[in-house]
């Protein structure tokens, strides 16, 4: 992981730099600044990369870690002017980081594609470049979309045929801590319509009552794996829907397949794959296990991926949700794109740090609202490093 | 059925009549002509359709029935003074018709809509405005492709991020004749690299080997549903096999679930489903009973749900092929956008017949060609009743 000092230096003399344009549509100037890296040079398409480091507004613990920053590569790719912006977003659970994904992104040369439109073959290209990278995989994808929707001045969800009414409310989440810091956090997710609390400790029913005690919004929980065995998991369930608790996500650890099996049959409410399911392959697999699936970017290799997997799941009867890691709001709006066609969505990565340094999709009344703009719909905002 | 003279009487006048703009990009001077119908009129979009009767090059037999004509509805929506082109091509086994058509077109209200971009929902609606009728959804669902694809001004093969290199052979079709017609009918088609023989009558073997007494071209075969025994049926994929043959479409009736199963776990070639998938919903049940789809737009209700079968079967590790009708250029060009997603391609519907009114997608040296044109990528021909 990227120490803060290194974020700084990686970032700093950008922020400092007079004429950084990263973040928008000229690239001018920015070739020989440090922490760059670009591959591609030619007519076709360039793409280029930089390392940055999210800070977490509250330390973050889930039933396996905790941590207050989470590092993701910065990504464009140029062609005929126009720049597509994409992201990594690498949680240290998950086994990229800036030196994986740095090196995956220097193996890619697009420059071999006459026009940024051959998208199935160049993400094909991509896709088998190198096993697992699927943040990594992500970053060019996103940015692919974002210049492709550019280049035909349209925005994803349009070109998908999709309403933005449809938009769901995003689920706001809310850590595991002690309950002062739990209260304060649903205090500041006041603006959300639904909360998700990370489950899978041994404190669970005590987050469940801290958050009752202040607010009775429908809450959806993420459990990480972290309960063990079928039966305690089966009245655990029965206790959360007394508790005004909506669905249910990754129970159990994915290896129990039969056991998961029984609990989605046994369970009064839905019960959600996501370490279970990763890319479109394992859409198939989920089927019979679980009533629904959790789609990430940065799990499935990005859009394209997450599009096909929201079909497929949908074709078999599956609900569908949409997640996120703590990622800028590039990729967060990368997502948003796709929301009208799922169930739920927990996409408030953008939210939960200090130093997002784009404009894309906003909450408004806890609803995701998406920006009338072409591509992924964002745009830059002035570049600051949180003064936390 | 609609008669020859009907046909003449529908569309002689029109054919006639100046100003005639049907196939073109503008309407005026044809709200008032005879055999036309016109929905939604208003600040929106504006559905029109009228009858057509394609007339065939030779009478085509299958295993159920034999015939020298197929009637199709054209139809169109404007929208800001854009119009795109649909199609439904009703061949009589399947049940649908003109007045059926008619009276499907009749109820769609398209002046709901503020925006053609509103797919999903609009084809939602279409879906849910009666059962079955797929070729009257069809023809919506292509017009509206073609409407939204042209104010995008992009080919819809484009927007999917497909190749047009990779677009397949397309094969085309031989039905069951008389040993001398079969000669004349494989000299013909001297262009194609693939043959369709469509099997399932007495004569199989006689059949196959006709067409091998004057062409070595790789073959495959179309059984709509004419084989009632699986063993009879694994033994003749065996005989068909080496004759080179390459895959089996619908060797048996669709309710025969199990022996299809048993058939396509033990047969040398891939078995393929036509008569069991209509709608993406059937695409799950074929998984474990067939190798692969065959997906047609008049079965499926359009490109949208194609686009999505497609997806699906291929995350299901299915084969997919893309299939026809008789229908003008209009539907095969629709259908052609989809083709570099496919594994085998059978749009020789337009090839078929004599008085195409459209240009748009063409065959060279037997591969599908998609033209660069927004939408669906066809222009209109001079329209002329075939002399035949």
């Amino acid at each position: 992981m990227t120490s803060r000092r290194d974020f700084l230096k990686n970032c700093g003399t950008l922020a400092g730099a007079a004429g950084f344009s990263y973040v928008g549509f000229s690239s001018h100037a920015v070739y020989d600044t440090p922490g760059r890296y670009e591959t591609g040079k030619g007519k076709g398409m360039t793409l280029r990369f930089r390392p940055y480091e999210l800070e977490l507004k509250h330390v973050f613990t889930i039933a396996t870690s905790s941590r207050r920053t989470t590092p993701v590569m910065l990504t464009e790719i140029e062609y005929d002017g126009v720049i597509g912006f994409g992201e990594a977003s690498m949680p240290p659970y998950l086994g990229e980081s800036h030196e994986t994904v740095s090196n995956f992104l220097k193996m890619v040369n697009l420059a071999r594609y006459s026009s940024p439109f051959l998208m199935e073959e160049i993400l094909d290209y991509i896709e088998l470049l190198a096993p697992g990278n699927y943040a990594a995989k992500a970053s060019v994808d996103i940015a692919l979309h974002d210049l492709a929707g550019k280049l035909m001045n349209q925005p994803w969800y349009r070109i998908w045929g999709l309403n933005t009414e449809k938009t769901p409310f995003t689920s706001f989440t809310i850590g595991i801590d002690t309950p002062d810091v739990v209260r304060t956090n649903v205090d500041e997710a006041s603006p959300y319509r639904i909360l998700k609390v990370k489950l899978g400790q041994d404190n669970d029913k005590e987050m469940i009552q801290t958050i009752r005690s202040v607010t009775d919004k429908p809450l959806c929980v993420d459990v990480n794996e972290g309960w063990k065995e079928r039966q305690m998991a089966l009245d655990m369930i029965y206790w959360l829907k007394d508790q005004g608790v909506v669905f249910v996500e990754q129970p159990m650890p994915k290896v129990l397949v039969e056991d998961l099996s029984w609990l989605t049959q046994n369970s009064p409410l839905p019960v959600i794959a996501d370490e279970s399911v990763q890319t479109i392959g394992d859409v198939k697999k989920a089927d019979g296990v679980y009533s629904g699936i959790n789609i990430k970017l940065m799990k499935c290799g990005g859009m394209r991926s997450a599009f096909k997997m929201i079909n497929t799941a949908r074709a078999l009867n599956m609900k569908v949700m949409i997640g996120c890691m703590t990622e800028t709001s590039c990729a967060i709006s990368a997502a948003a794109q796709l929301s009208p066609m799922v169930y739920w969505a927990d996409l408030d990565g953008n939210l939960l740090i200090s130093n997002d340094i784009f404009d894309g999709v906003t909450v408004e009344d806890g609803k995701l609202t998406l920006p009338d703009r072409p591509g992924i719909g964002i745009i830059s905002k002035k570049y600051k490093v949180s003064s936390k």
